[in-house]
């Protein structure tokens, strides 16, 4: 028997049992960072919560579960079960009264943002989210150039049907640079992108 | 090898090995009418959705995720995982530019509601998306009378405070009459929720 390496993910302590595969690390500049997105949205999603700013939370990852075995009267352990593809998007919540809607992505290319990325699914909910006078936004990180974008959804879903349409098939940097807004960086919270809705969004 | 009973529940095509224990069957009276609180909820949501009235979704099971096999290179089998208590509700969503936040339970007692049955980071969570300006509250299913409550959270968080307290530890049925609204149950949809809050809440 074999003793295959095993694999910490910091941020939600999940092991990966790598089956005689080596796994890529997905992230390498982040993790050397200590952070992903994920790990400064939910942190800066903590911070609005603590300080009563905003209530934001992160969805739990959909997941089919096929099978769960009961060791004990009080135990239940899912013992199989598969990742699905999410109807939504990643967060969800209320800031100065207004629902507030977004997917988060990172992107590693240097020049644009692949949108096959995107569920189509997550396209239409946050522009049906945006129609009922909601804030819709996806949140794109690049990792080459370490910016935040906050892409409103009005602006990022004419490029997204273009791509369905057969059209372009990513959105160059350009265009994040005129439609998209860069969230500031900071020490508390780590990712304020708050402060851009107040900026532009809520006006 | 013996052949364990395997049981389907319908809502979500859990497969539930019993390892020869038997597992209760939760609610008999909902099983004989096909669908149970949950069901009702999804289809009433998913009515408003197509008909773009409202955009609510029930958030997914969170789950622990311990251990992912991938016995090839595109397929994850999660083969250890746990149920996680939920640190938020069970539904939430967008209706006339509104944040609508709720928790859905089933009420098995004949006189009263036990409030163990609710979590305090839950009451606390409605307690806050109030404060934000949204609208939360708790639909309770009394299965003996087959009906169905809609509580709002600033009347239902008093009994709650009162249960922390070490005060009466379950809201009586004649509370409910007093201080929760009835919903209306109809073809499509099935549980008109956001009717009572037309009525009631967004005067």
């Amino acid at each position: 028997m074999v003793n295959y390496p095993i694999k910490k993910k910091r941020d939600n302590n999940t092991t990966y049992e790598l089956n005689n595969k080596k796994i890529k690390d997905k992230n390498p500049i982040m993790a050397n960072r200590g952070m992903n997105l994920e790990g400064l949205l939910n942190d800066s999603n903590e911070y609005y919560r603590a300080n009563d700013i905003a209530i934001i939370h992160k969805k739990p990852i959909p997941i089919q579960i096929v099978k769960v075995d009961y060791p004990s009267r009080n135990k239940a352990v899912i013992t199989e079960a598969y990742y699905k593809t999410p109807s939504t998007t990643d967060y969800n919540g209320i800031y100065k009264g207004k629902y507030i809607d977004f997917e988060a992505k990172e992107n590693k290319n240097k020049t644009s943002f692949p949108l096959h990325n995107v569920h189509p699914h997550q396209v239409e909910h946050l522009k049906s989210i945006q129609r009922h006078g909601g804030i819709g936004f996806l949140i794109i990180y690049w990792i080459h150039t370490n910016q935040f974008f906050l892409y409103p959804i009005q602006k990022f879903a004419p490029h997204f049907d273009d791509y369905l349409g057969d059209g372009r098939k990513s959105i160059v940097y350009e265009d994040f640079l005129k439609e998209a807004y860069l969230i500031p960086e900071k020490y508390l919270p780590r990712l304020d992108f708050l402060s851009v809705l107040d900026e532009y969004l809520l006006k």
